[in-house]
């Protein structure tokens, strides 16, 4: 058996799903990056149980300058960029140099967005170790940083040279930090692919198979591959984040430390309903849904008298382009349709069904 | 005579050279960008002396926010774009909206930064107010701030939906920035048109004729549509400003105030004496450029004592590879050639010869 598997893409860049020892990650470390700079950007966690192992199997990162990012949602922050930038500069990184992202989607978000505004642009490397990250954050060339509450609110459009995905960082989690992962492979297989989805919830194991992640990776590089700038098909991967990000953007608020997964989880949830409102999603669909959100995912602190706030984040969300607030719904588990402009009352009725 | 000139890029974005009135911004404002929000990005000059016009004559306009920079290149920083951003979110400013940036360098540099990274980019239209601006920062699709002194050490490569270039501005200037200008245009003369080099000497007003504008901007169109990115061709166009880019941080850092020009005519003069030494240039044309340099621009406050912090700025700078420092240099007047990597001697020798 093969153990690695090059995922087509119809740009330059390659992502790679199996054995990082296996992977172009040493062929571009010794080749085209032979007399290159090399930086990591890790955080805490991934400095701790992932960077070492990269060190030790790869001589050509001896040198590389680590840079320490905090851990967490709330540091995803220009702030943090800055003093990132000012560490680029002291180590005279130049536009040939090269950053490799190690870390979840904070550091492969904030680390993409670093490297493509440094000098108008380096090459970076993603080398994702959550099952979010390997599943989403790291495919599909967007990067960013929250602004305030407002998530990824700055970023740009970049793809890396090179994303290796190894499940083997995956024995490195936490349980919420898979079940954040799971989330959005559901969501793969909501919008776009019936059977993944269900095949997900017949697994025996919370950590998916390597099949299943290949699978979910593919769903979204071919819709990425479709419309790389959001301008129509690619808006079926927002299916459960506009109310996901408001979610997350409250919470974050209110300080209360949560996975983007289960954000989007309940968003999702929450979407659901309106899709049976208004898109078509059949009464029974809709409880499968319900089912896999409730038993995988503790209830969220989020009430009533929250929800005018999460009205006025939902308004400021990228998606939108009206005083409406504009949805991705499904039609059908493994069938997403784009740009449902509903108002504030119909999300009023589907926040109330839920929390 | 017709009053608009549309110059001829390879890519989808218009450069119009002439009268605004005429020029397709009605057209864009009122079909394009009719449901947008508009927002219009000013520095306290261009606010007095060129906004009441654009209003005036643009009805579209008259809901436009208006948001007012600091003037000066030591506000070209991080932290300004912060606070604009902050700005757009308050005023929910979405993706299909349009930011018009109407001023300087500065002001077209910065703002095409800020909506370049707004929620991964917004549309964003340049209606540059200084003959710097419109020859040289309004073209080529580079935005950017500095970083300390690092000179648009943060950016992206990102094009307007439209530039149009207006002399009539140009009567809103003072005499520094009209030199500030001349020197890029000597430039566009110098590298690849010695005939533009030598009707710009030989024209009896400072401000450039429309004639001479047009043909200084198609030779940067020309040679950016050649190389966007910057791997080759488009090096050409940093003729003078290694050490053109080195002064001005320096004096940036000894709070001196200086236009951007004024660095460049110095790091040209300073570049081709490099030039006679490595390049080929002959002495002949060397007392040209010289004799150019010395009559319009007044001695810079560089001293010999200062030539270690510009040679560390320099081997910052964005085109360096190595640790040897990288230049563009002239064969002749009119042809340039790129990569001529030279160690500090070389460059305190010509230092030296200069200041």
């Amino acid at each position: 058996m093969e153990n690695i598997k090059h995922i087509k893409t119809s740009s330059n860049y390659r992502i790679e799903v199996g054995d990082l020892l296996q992977s172009s990650l040493g062929e571009y470390l010794g080749n085209k990056y032979k007399s290159s700079k090399k930086i990591i950007i890790v955080d805490k966690n991934t400095q701790e149980k992932c960077l070492p192992y990269l060190l030790e199997n790869f001589s050509d990162l001896h040198d590389a300058e680590i840079i320490v990012l905090p851990v967490g949602e709330e540091n995803k922050i220009i702030e943090i960029c800055y003093h990132v930038w000012d560490a680029l500069t002291s180590y005279q990184i130049q536009r040939k140099d090269i950053i490799l992202n190690l870390g979840g989607g904070v550091v492969t978000d904030m680390g993409g967005f670093i490297a493509s505004v440094y000098k108008r642009g380096i090459d970076f490397i993603n080398i994702p170790t959550t099952l979010l990250s390997i599943i989403d954050a790291s495919v599909g060339g967007k990067t960013g940083v929250n602004l305030g509450l407002h998530k990824n609110q700055l970023g740009v459009f970049s793809v890396p040279e090179l994303t290796v995905c190894d499940p083997t960082f995956l024995a490195t989690l936490e349980m919420k930090e898979i079940l954040s992962g799971r989330a959005e492979m559901a969501k793969h297989g909501l919008i776009a692919d019936a059977a993944l989805f269900q095949d997900m919830l017949n697994e025996n194991e919370e950590i998916p198979s390597l099949a299943l992640i290949e699978r979910a990776i593919t769903i979204k590089t071919e819709i990425v591959d479709k419309d790389f700038k959001e301008e129509g098909e690619r808006k079926k991967l927002n299916f459960g984040h506009t109310i996901g990000h408001a979610i997350e953007g409250f919470l974050l608020g209110e300080d209360i430390e949560i996975t983007h997964g289960e954000c989007v989880a309940w968003g999702m949830l929450v979407e659901a309903h309106l899709s049976t409102d208004f898109a078509g999603l059949s009464d029974e669909e809709l409880k499968t849904i319900e089912g896999f959100v409730r038993s995988e995912y503790l209830d969220l602190p989020v009430n009533k008298i929250d929800f005018k706030e999460l009205l006025d984040l939902m308004q400021h969300d990228k998606k939108n382009q009206t005083e409406k607030i504009n949805f991705t719904l499904l039609k059908q588990i493994g069938k997403a349709q784009i740009n449902y402009e509903l108002d504030k009352t119909a999300v009023l009725v589907a926040l109330e069904k839920v929390f």
